[in-house]
């Protein structure tokens, strides 16, 4: 029943408080089964929050949010519904649950390298074997070694904002769909689009693996609400809903409704191409900064959406970004170096990314000049 | 160094990004490190929502409400700090947290039975091997098996509203103390005390072992709102934090400025007395009813606290109370059978837990007519 899933999963019991929840709510019920307050009990707060969205609610998350859910993912050529959506609290949470889904001590897991450090740091805790792959190599990848899980992140991916083709994204589902693994697709950026590209979930191309696909409201909304989303195929979707009641019993209804609203408000999808315009703006003038500080320093490709410039050093020898981020913060200024997001031990060290969506743009200028005399100096110390 | 603790956590690595924020938050920092939006860009939404409320936040949670919760430990009699509190996604969350924390497949946990369902279920999910106790036959446990971890909620608790004397809870402390067992304290509804009892932390009576304290505040508060809290001691401060990391990276901001706000407003205390001084009614009411209803069906106690009745039913033979369950609900009646609550295949056949705080107390009489008709026919049916 479980083929290819963790051996917890074996021993995962619905919670019958949390199946009896639907049961319950039908009307006329006299309920005294669960835990819940009073309602009267409940603390007022300002007008806009309903007294609804203090209680507990349902694991899969508010049915309403669900189906606006449903209906966007649809929109990107998902076979979407909202039976299939789970509201999680934040895409990290999604990270967790198809860990927890899928690996065991020795998985072999299947990621991208350079990949989103946070995956591999959850995936490693629970025992992931990594098999780092390069979708234009997928011959060569996996004759050695079958993946159970694939992580990949295609669209502006986490660090270096990399966008796969249609062509890329049709052979990696073809691969797994052949090698019959699961598919966790994490797709958080892909409303930040400053130029017009491939953006078609790999999951959407799937004929036979299972898959998850995840996004998130981080981005386009607030990352303090704490809410994303995954939606599934029908066999994992039992699995994943039992571990999320496991895992934190539901996602905060605040954050749920406070979504709802602006989901459902023309205005919001204006709101969203403003932060694009901002965004773009902010990516050039970085850009712009790059070429006069570091184009003799290092390579890089001006992103096509996403937050990340990744940066390559050209150094003559290897530079550990890592001992340069230590003398950056002392002169007051922070990046993240390459290393934490490789998977097989290459020090990566002389990588960097650079975020361009949240600092000042009137900060870029000053940042970069002290980011290039600091590597200069190392190169003169490496090469006297 | 993570002496009795889970293999994962030998696997466990900072992230970098967060372990940065740190630094990044010093005054006059520039950083281009972490994946945060622009503020400009973030939603406006009522007036009471501030805009750091919206954006990434610290993993353990707001310096103002550690602070407002080690205050609060330390009253209870706990050795509490700020820097050792992380605020939770709920106390589901400490659960999940505390199993990835310290039980691999076959970890020896000591539960009490019977216990808090959820608990078992997420600590079975890891593959936990559990040795039932009875806080009165410590003499007699963990002679074959010394247990790793202890789990225990001794205060109403969740089914049986049992709540541990002085005495129990030290010797329970001293029984860890003896075993270096890590204690798991789950303390959720001390605050609905009814009557004057014992609720000193069994944890503050510990002198040697490790120890985890949680509770919440979806019983005094809101759940929907999902915040609780632990507290733990220093050994295990640095890995529980990197798991949450790993887990959510951060809990909801919008819930913590939510309930700093109640926490500073002295109403809140007449608030919450009000919330006792209506649940101590409402248990009255029921414990009334069910002398008129249940009086020659079932034995019970009398809760001190908490939000639950916990009846035995007096059959002569065994009656399951999951069956008794589908015939009530198909009456428009709600309970939880006892089964769940049980880690050790009991079938506790014939227990079942009333709540007492949600329903409306005019529904009391209506349900417990409907119940006890129920158990009077199986009973009937059963010895003709």
């Amino acid at each position: 029943m479980h083929q290819g899933l963790s051996r917890r999963i074996q021993r995962l019991k619905a919670s019958p408080i949390r199946d009896m929840l639907r049961e319950i709510e039908k009307p006329g019920m006299i309920s005294l089964a669960g835990g819940l307050p009073a309602t009267a009990s409940l603390p007022k707060f300002d007008d806009g929050i309903s007294t609804a969205s203090l209680q507990y609610g349902a694991s899969e998350g508010d049915l309403q949010l669900r189906e606006l859910i449903a209906t966007e993912l649809r929109m990107r050529g998902l076979d979407a519904d909202a039976e299939r959506v789970i509201v999680l609290s934040g895409s990290q949470q999604g990270i967790d649950l198809v860990a927890k889904l899928a690996i065991d001590e020795g998985t072999p897991v299947a990621v991208e390298s350079p990949t989103y450090l946070a995956a591999l740091q959850t995936f490693s805790l629970f025992g992931a074997n990594f098999l780092p792959f390069d979708v234009d190599k997928l011959d060569a990848a996996f004759t050695q070694t079958k993946p159970l899980l694939l992580y990949v992140n295609p669209t502006f991916r986490n660090p270096d904002s990399v966008v796969y083709d249609a062509m890329q994204r049709e052979r990696l589902a073809a691969t797994c769909d052949a090698l019959d693994t699961i598919v966790f697709e994490d797709d958080p950026y892909r409303d930040l689009a400053y130029e017009s590209c491939e953006r078609t979930p790999v999951c959407a191309g799937l004929q036979r693996s299972n898959w998850v696909y995840q996004s998130s409201f981080s981005k386009t909304i607030a990352p303090g609400l704490r809410l994303g989303y995954l939606l599934c195929s029908k066999q994992l979707y039992t699995p994943l809903l039992r571990l999320k009641q496991a895992t934190d019993l539901h996602s905060n209804r605040l954050s749920q409704q406070l979504v709802v609203q602006l989901l459902k408000d023309d205005a919001n999808i204006e709101r969203v191409s403003k932060i694009c315009e901002d965004y773009c703006r902010r990516r050039d003038c970085l850009d712009e900064l790059l070429h006069r500080y570091f184009g003799h320093l290092a390579h890089w490709r001006r992103p096509a959406g996403g937050l990340f410039f990744w940066l390559k050093l050209q150094a003559p020898r290897t530079l550990d970004t890592r001992q340069l981020l230590l003398k950056a913060l002392v002169k007051g200024v922070a990046f993240m170096p390459g290393e934490p997001f490789y998977c097989d031990g290459r020090r990566a060290a002389s990588a960097l990314r650079l975020n361009f969506t949240h600092a000042d743009p009137r900060e870029f200028e000053p940042a970069l000049e002290i980011l290039a005399a600091l590597v200069n100096e190392e190169l003169q110390r490496k090469c006297p």
